[in-house]
C-alpha cells in the first residue's frame, strides 16, 4: 500500500520554476514581485456534493484547479502558486495507482498551461475531499473587486451560461433526454462545461483598468451578480433574451428547468463584469482578440434590486436563486 | 437551517487589520512587506483520523490553527494570514450554533494571540474535514530549512516529547491507567499536549541566524529528525537518556509503549533543530529568555543513519517509526 510520502513523491512533486522552495519542507517559500499584491483563494470539493463518486479522475484533477483559477480570473490576478490537500479513502489508495496518476495528470496539465507551481499540500486518509488554495499576483491597488460597479455600467458575461447545470440535470435525470431531441455532440458539450470548465484567466487580467467590478459565476448568474450589487450598493436590469444560449440550451429552453439553469445554474465559471457604457467597443475588441464570446446582458442602475426583463421590458418572474451548499 | 453565507458571516468574518482585502470577494488580497519571502503551509484534519468525533470544538478550532502555526515556527516565519475550509456534516449545521461558535472561538483565540488574520476559506456540506492554509513572512534567504544541518551541530528539542501520544494511547485504552499510578493532574497535562498544543512560533523566529536546520515534530522525533538527516545528507546520534520526560512519561517509562511515544509519538509540535556546538550558550540563553525548555539530545555526524544510544553509548534497538497517515 502506498504511504503518504510515496503519494507525495510519486504524484505531486514536480518542478517549481517560479518558487524559492517547493514541496518537501515544513512550508514552501515564494517571493512575490515588487509592487504586486497577492490574491489568495481556496475551494473545497467533496465527493457526492461537488462531483459524482465515479467521476473521471483526470477531469476531477482539472476541475479542482479550474475552480480556483476562476477566482484568480475574477480578481484579474495572474495565478502563480497552489497548494493541494487530499483526503483519500482506502479504496483509492489500495487499488492500483491509476486513479492518483490520472488525477495528478489532470491537475498538472491545467497547472502547467497557466504556469502555476504546486508548492505544497497535505495527504491523508478519509472520505474523498480536495482542498486547493491558489495564490496569484495582481498589480497593487488594481484588483477587480465586487464593490466597484457604478450606475451607467454595462453588465457583461463571458461564454455561455447554464450548460453545466443542464448537464447536471440530465445526469440526475431531472430532464429526460429524448434520443431525437438533442444531438449527442451537444450533450457532450454540456458535459464538458460541467466537468472540464475553462477558467477565464487571460480575460480576467485584461479586464484590469477596464472593468469596474467582476465576479466568477460559480453559484449562478443571479446570485453572483447579486453579490456585485450588494457590495457596490447598486441595482441592475438584466435582459433575459440577451443572454447567449448554447445550442443545447436553445433546444431545451421551453423546459421549466432550463431557465433556472440559465439564470441560476452553478458551476459555469464564466466571468460577470461591469464596464462603463462608454467603453463598449473596447470590450468588443477584447472579445475578438481573446476569442471568447462576451455578451452585454444588462445595465447597472441607481438603487437596489435585480430585475430580469424580457425583450419587451416586462419583468420575468423567477423563483430561482443561487446555489447554497447547505440548501441543495 | 444555517446557509453557507450565514455561517461565514456569523462565525468566520472578523477584522483583518493586516490585510488589504479580507473575506467576501473572489479572493483575498495581501501585501507582503518588501524584502520578505512568504512561507506557506497547509494541513488537513479529518474526523476519526486526526481527532475524535466527540472532540471539544473549541479545542479542535485551536488545534486546526496550531498545527499550521507550528509549520511557520519550523521555518522561522512570522505567521500573518490564514484561510480556513470546512466540510460540515448536517448534524453540526442543523443543531444549535454552539459547535460552530466554540470552534470559531478556539480558532480565533489562537489567531489573535499571533496577530493572524483569517482572510478567506470555503464552507460546504460533507464529512467533517478542516483544511487550513497558513502564510507567514520570513526575511529573504533566511528561512530555517531541513537541509542545513552540518556535522558538529548539536541536536536540540523544545519542551517534552511523547505526552500527546501517551494521552492518545490512554484514550484508546492501549495503556490502562491504574488510579493510584498517575495523578489526575499529570494525565490532564498529557491530554492538553494532545488537544491544545502550543506552537513554538516565537522560538522559531529567534532561531533565525542561529540554527542550521529545523523541523516541527508532528510525525515523531525519529521520523522528523530523519527528514533533516535525509535533506542534509548527514547522520545523527541521539542520547535517549537526554530526552526530557514529563512526570507522566517518567511514571510510565517502563511500559513498552512509552518509549515508542517518546521517540515516535506524533502530534508533539515541538521544534527539533540543529545548532553549531560553538553556540550552546546562546541556545541556553534563548531557553531562559523564552521560558521554554530546550534540551540538547545528540549530535550531527558525517555519514548517514540515525543511532539511538543509552547513557553508556550502547545502541538502543527500536522498532518504532514515525506516523504515516496511511499506515496507522
Amino acid at each position: 500500500m502506498l504511504s503518504e510520502f510515496d503519494i507525495i513523491r510519486s504524484f505531486f512533486t514536480r518542478s517549481t520554476p517560479g518558487t524559492v522552495l517547493g514541496v518537501g519542507d515544513d512550508a514552501a517559500l515564494i517571493r512575490p514581485a515588487p509592487g504586486m499584491e497577492l490574491a489568495i483563494s481556496t475551494d473545497m470539493l467533496v465527493s457526492g456534493h461537488h462531483f459524482f463518486e465515479d467521476v473521471d479522475p483526470y477531469k476531477l484533477g482539472h476541475k479542482s484547479l479550474a475552480v480556483n483559477l476562476s477566482d484568480m480570473a475574477a480578481m484579474g490576478a495572474r495565478p502563480r502558486w497552489a497548494t493541494l490537500s487530499l483526503a483519500l479513502p482506502e479504496s483509492i489508495v489500495q487499488k492500483d495507482e491509476s486513479w492518483l496518476r490520472a488525477f495528478a495528470d489532470g491537475f498538472f496539465a491545467l497547472a502547467h498551461a497557466h504556469h502555476v507551481d504546486l508548492i505544497g499540500g497535505d495527504t491523508t486518509n478519509g472520505p474523498l475531499n480536495i482542498c486547493v488554495t491558489i495564490m496569484g499576483e495582481v498589480p497593487g491597488g488594481k484588483a477587480l473587486r465586487r464593490s466597484g460597479a457604478r450606475p451607467g455600467d454595462d453588465i457583461w458575461v463571458s461564454g455561455y451560461l447554464g450548460d453545466a447545470a443542464l448537464a447536471l440535470a440530465y445526469r440526475k435525470k431531472k430532464i429526460m433526454l429524448k434520443p431525437d431531441e438533442v444531438e449527442a455532440a451537444e450533450m457532450e458539450a454540456a458535459m464538458v462545461a460541467l466537468e472540464m470548465p475553462v477558467p477565464r484567466v487571460g480575460l480576467g487580467q485584461r479586464l484590469i483598468g477596464l472593468a469596474h467590478s467582476a465576479i466568477d459565476i460559480s453559484d449562478g448568474l443571479l446570485a453572483d451578480l447579486g453579490h456585485i450589487l450588494e457590495s457596490s450598493r447598486v441595482a441592475a436590469v438584466v435582459r433575459i433574451d440577451q443572454i447567449r444560449r448554447s445550442a443545447t440550451m436553445e433546444k431545451h429552453f421551453s423546459h421549466p428547468l432550463a431557465i433556472e439553469c440559465l439564470l441560476a445554474g452553478g458551476d459555469d465559471y464564466e466571468l460577470c463584469f461591469t464596464v462603463p457604457s462608454s467603453e463598449r467597443t473596447k470590450v468588443e475588441l477584447l472579445s475578438r482578440e481573446e476569442g471568447i464570446p462576451l455578451t452585454r446582458i444588462g445595465s447597472i442602475e441607481e438603487g437596489e434590486g435585480l430585475a430580469v426583463v424580457d425583450s419587451a421590458g416586462r419583468t420575468v418572474t423567477t423563483e430561482v436563486r443561487g446555489y447554497d451548499h447547505f440548501r441543495v
